[in-house]
């Protein structure tokens, strides 16, 4: 018999944010032993770096990992860093989805206002106990508390909350883990200080395993790094829900003014230039911004990145061309598109380049490279040639982008080969935090599966010694996941990784090419030194000359014609751009 | 100079979970212009079949895919399920975390509360529309309503409302998208219907794609699958925190009772013998259970597990043994470890064995498998035979088991080999339903390509005719996203896959055997035939027989010999256990 329906939804409940990632843990990162540890021991060094960067200090970090029993530890994360206020911190470390990074468009490596609480749902599920904080922004004052979180409601537990005066400043968290297991594998808590060193040569890493050895990670950099500013959106990227949420919170006047207040790259000439295609839509009140309005000005957007970015299309439009060759139809067709939904009407082919001719002019700067904060080409080759100690290193820096929300992003690649590296290693990072796990399912690992590295010279890339660093920055990251390991397949990202990977791509091909030149070379050598001695003898009873002078006369010649092997073997050798 | 902490921090803010949604709606599976219009026909067809089933309707859905312009769709979802009530409709499709199954034990396709809602989301970050409900829980009136998300808030906006008499009963969703696309390859609506068709037998899918053609998968069973009853956690996957939790809910007067009540599998008996081991703590108000309790409890649990899965352990305890080999040795450890958190302290070998003496008769009922709603091993293989037409098949299905937290799942695999199947296929399903995108990140493609499949025959297992069908059945999927695409690397739940795939390859090692046996036979056969002629020849010329008369006598024995070839390939035609 069917059951009725309200039977069915008689259970019907609403649950907190708190109660989801307490069931699905797994989703923050807590899956397995091994990386349950890293995860917490991510969180906490990210958080520190983060707040660093932002306070301008050059950050000396501090783990600490004892064993207390079995799959049992504690862990300690001390930094440098500007301190957390006392009525903040509870909320920092017990509330999920309380943060200042979530709203921002900066980058930082921290982004949704989970991770610090993460820690505390998990030491708490695992447990039974809080966390340990103890904090001070330098103002004489130190605070200690124990930190809870109430799952039902969200909110945080704070309990021995004291404080008493003292110079230092920074903060330190203590968090005991059960369920948990350190180890040295590829997956560790040292691979991951290991690693982040390696993208972060501004930081200094003191790392106290649970056999009490100290590890210690120098900084090679004496600077720190500046954190980038906050982005305004590029109207490249903006979507019509981006448009009407802005429009909701305006202070403009008018629409027009709201593009030049709020997007990236909108200087007024540009707004001016727009008014000639949508004056009603530009001229309203921003509150009154309907969905289609915003579609209108998306399209526009739209249209005038096409233009800027075809020749073929920008070359029809100022000619106002007719009679179209099969390519010009194509991007025709795409103006027409944009034109369309300008219009709210199927275009002419007047109507068209009507619409389409006053976009020509319209220049919108490209995003801001300021506010991202890449490792630099220079510092990963140095990194790359001083950790691995390669035969070659090709480094390829990619020129910010934009991906949907007008979100900028960046991509680095660097490639080492031979030398002391052994065997393929990928190594991904996000805003130079390593990702160590679900390679499985991360853009980045499917974008170098997807090249033909045959076209480069390597017949069986991933048996090939070769070690590829990928560095993703971004305002705001697209994880798969809130445990923040992997990429999200967002195709801008995808294309501009491989882009970056057939850029390097090419850099290799001249290396291979070379090693291949060389190789030949060597092996014609040979046959030749092989025959040397009976063509020496032969000559030399031809000629009636001394058998051995003859011999060393064309020893000579043979080195003369193949110097050349040296000279590619020092190019080999040297640094490529 | 350093930014104070003061000003780092006044930014600080809370947010929604449907602001943090949105803003990852990736995470949701909403990334990728395919992708995201089967995760919305996903959501929709997911929540129809789970309502179908909960009330013991045979599903009949409908789904209509209309174009409306350039990466622009309408879809409509409608089913003959038990209809949702009128108050409850808004939440489902208009806030975040809200639902009937997120609390409870029970097998269903949807867990979260946040699919649904998921939908209503994209549509009107895309569209700026809301999604249009019509319902019934056919009690003589039709519901109609438009529902929208106030972000900031998490909560419904619904506009539109209005009812009518009629005598329908079911749900229908129409939801218009942007920025999607419609094709027919691997990860397309059409292929995520298919599939489901495959798991799924006792449903109707009606599928109107773009072009308007009507595909239909019909159903082949005709009784309503029975839905998995609600599961009590099991002992032996419990944590200190879940019993915590137990604890502070719980009306029982003793922790004991709260035990026999709560949990499954434990009768009077069980903690009867645990009452031997600890008394205090059993006899004590839940509301006073402390966390060291909550540890005991579980040791205890874990302890009981330990003596029932280990023969050698069991036998130690039985004798007192005090001689240990080394074997011994690491089983007596082990109880030495649980007795330790059971005492708390350090225990004698006489205390270990003290403890552990009266754990030896209890008996702890294994999971129910009546909770568990796997495809059916029976299903599995008419499926894969109609469906492939493979030459062979092999199925397993394994035995429910827990992982943390007492959650009961299982495993299925389906094996297809050979016959009209030209290349490898994985499909992976969770509680029957197909699992498209993140192949990479997933622990049964792991598991998958974990096996070392030269074992079982296969030199080269993933470029061969194979289809592997593997179904996870549970009443929580540990799924890695919100997303619902891919399977958290639970280690039980990923040993479980491993222990069905080596099962499987047991099964196909016998079908590879005979595979090279006949051709070995063939093999021979062929080279006697080649000399049969020639032999005849001599052996006519020795006897003086006519030729013609010794080559056919030569010819019976050669097939009397080697008919054993045609009973191995009938048996390799045939069915596998």
């Amino acid at each position: 018999m069917a059951e009725e329906a309200v039977d069915i939804f008689k259970e019907f409940k609403e649950h907190s944010v708190a109660e989801f990632f307490k069931k699905n843990r797994h989703m923050l990162g807590y899956s397995g032993k091994v990386r349950s540890l890293t995860t917490a021991v991510h969180e906490l060094v990210t958080n520190s770096l983060d707040a660093c960067e932002e306070a301008g200090i050059l950050p000396d970090i501090y783990v600490k990992l004892e064993k207390l029993g079995d799959e049992h530890y504690r862990l300690t994360v001390r930094d440098n860093g500007p301190g957390i206020p006392p009525h903040i911190a509870p909320k920092v470390f017990g509330k999920l989805l309380a943060g200042t990074k979530f709203h921002r468009m900066i980058q930082t490596r921290g982004q949704q206002g989970i991770g610090a609480a993460g820690v505390t749902m998990f030491v708490q599920i695992t447990t039974g106990k809080p966390i340990h904080l103890k904090t001070s922004t330098g103002d004489g004052t130190v605070w200690e508390m124990d930190i809870m979180i109430d799952v039902m409601k969200n909110e945080p537990i704070v309990k021995n909350k004291t404080h008493y005066p003292g110079n230092w400043r920074g903060t330190e968290v203590i968090a005991e883990m059960k369920g948990v297991e350190y180890n040295k594998g590829k997956y560790s808590v040292y691979e991951y200080l290991r690693r982040t060193a390696i993208a972060n040569p501004h930081v200094n890493i003191v790392f106290e395993d649970p056999e009490g050895k100290i590890h210690t990670f120098e900084r090679s950099v004496f600077e720190p790094v500046k954190i980038g500013e906050e982005a305004k959106p590029h109207p490249f990227g903006i979507t019509p829900d981006d448009l009407v949420t802005l429009s909701r919170m305006s202070r403009a006047k008018t629409v027009g003014r709201m593009l030049t207040n709020s997007l990236h790259g909108m200087g007024g000439k540009a707004v001016i230039g727009m008014m000639q295609v949508l004056p009603h839509v530009l001229k309203k009140e921003p509150s009154k911004l309907t969905w289609n309005d915003a579609e209108r000005i998306v399209a526009t957007f739209q249209a005038i990145r096409y233009l800027s970015e075809n020749k073929v299309a920008k070359k029809i439009v100022e000619e106002k061309k007719e009679d179209l060759t099969e390519e010009e139809r194509l991007h025709f067709n795409n103006l027409k598109k944009y034109a369309k939904t300008i219009l709210g009407e199927e275009p002419t082919v007047e109507k068209v380049y009507k619409v389409m001719t006053p976009l020509l002019s319209i220049r919108i700067r490209g995003p801001r490279t300021d506010v991202l904060v890449p490792i630099g080409e220079e510092r990963i080759r140095k990194s790359l040639r001083a950790n691995l100690q390669p035969q070659f290193v090709a480094v390829v820096e990619r020129k910010p982008k934009v991906y949907s929300g007008g979100i900028p992003f960046q991509v680095e690649v660097g490639v080492a080969v031979g030398g002391k590296i052994k065997s393929f290693e990928l190594m991904r990072f996000a805003n130079r935090v390593p990702l160590l796990f679900d390679a499985g399912g991360c853009a980045i690992t499917e974008a170098v599966r997807s090249i033909d590295w045959k076209r480069y010279g390597f017949p069986d890339f991933f048996s090939s010694p070769v070690v590829v660093l990928i560095n993703l920055s971004s305002t705001h990251v697209p994880y798969t996941t809130a445990g923040k390991q992997a990429i999200a397949d967002v195709p801008e990202v995808f294309n501009e990784i491989r882009a970056a990977l057939m850029e390097v791509g090419r850099k290799l091909k001249e290396y291979t090419s070379k090693v291949s030149a060389v190789q030949e070379l060597l092996q014609k050598k040979k046959v030749l030194e092989h025959y040397l001695p009976l063509i020496a003898k032969s000559l030399a009873e031809l000629t009636g000359e001394d058998e051995k002078t003859v011999e060393n006369l064309l020893k000579k010649m043979v080195e003369e014609r193949y110097k050349k092997i040296n000279e590619l073997l020092a190019k080999i050798e040297g640094e490529s751009a």
